[in-house]
């Protein structure tokens, strides 16, 4: 096993609140993807929606998954200003949450 | 924006129960590590404990994350008999779980 030089994913599970159309839904997400050209520590960013069959994702639908080269930047991202209008407009639009960073362990690549 | 040809991540959330024992703990991980050796369409595995210092990790402590190459590949995973003992032993060790898998949008990587 061998752990990725600095190297940390950010991982946020959404479930958007029902009233919410799916305009804004793709507005929000185009704000958030957004973020990567804004904030220099947010190295990579990737989404999708949820496509489980096991059923148990909890409600959630949506993964996104930011990279970071360090801790300290993702402390840096996290206190950006274009990341706090962002959030303003973001965590209102969620019912659930669950945010998590952890620096990847590759067992194969 | 560019989504992956077929490519489906997998990724659990993991709070384990309180009394399991570090070493428990790590035997667990390096069970379900193996999979990618038993597994064929499991095709790289990636797993980190929490290092968030948002306060929205909702309790869970780990984060895996499995590579597929198609939904049908996760089927595949789902029910092959490595996978079912491995669950039969990891599930009984959580407190919480949510497994979700998506088709990642790549925004930059």
């Amino acid at each position: 096993m061998e752990e990725a030089k600095g190297v940390v994913k950010h991982v946020l599970l959404a479930k958007f609140k029902d009233d919410l159309s799916p305009e804004k839904i793709v507005e929000l997400i185009i704000s958030y993807a957004n973020l990567v050209n804004l904030i220099e520590p947010m190295k990579a960013f990737q989404w999708g929606t949820d496509v489980s069959a096991e059923n148990l994702h909890q409600g959630f639908s949506h993964v996104f998954e930011s990279t970071f080269e360090s801790v300290e930047g993702v402390a840096e991202y996290v206190a950006h200003a274009a990341h706090v209008e962002f959030l303003n407009l973001f965590m209102p639009a969620l019912d659930k949450v669950v945010i998590i960073d952890y620096k990847p362990t590759f067992v194969k690549l």
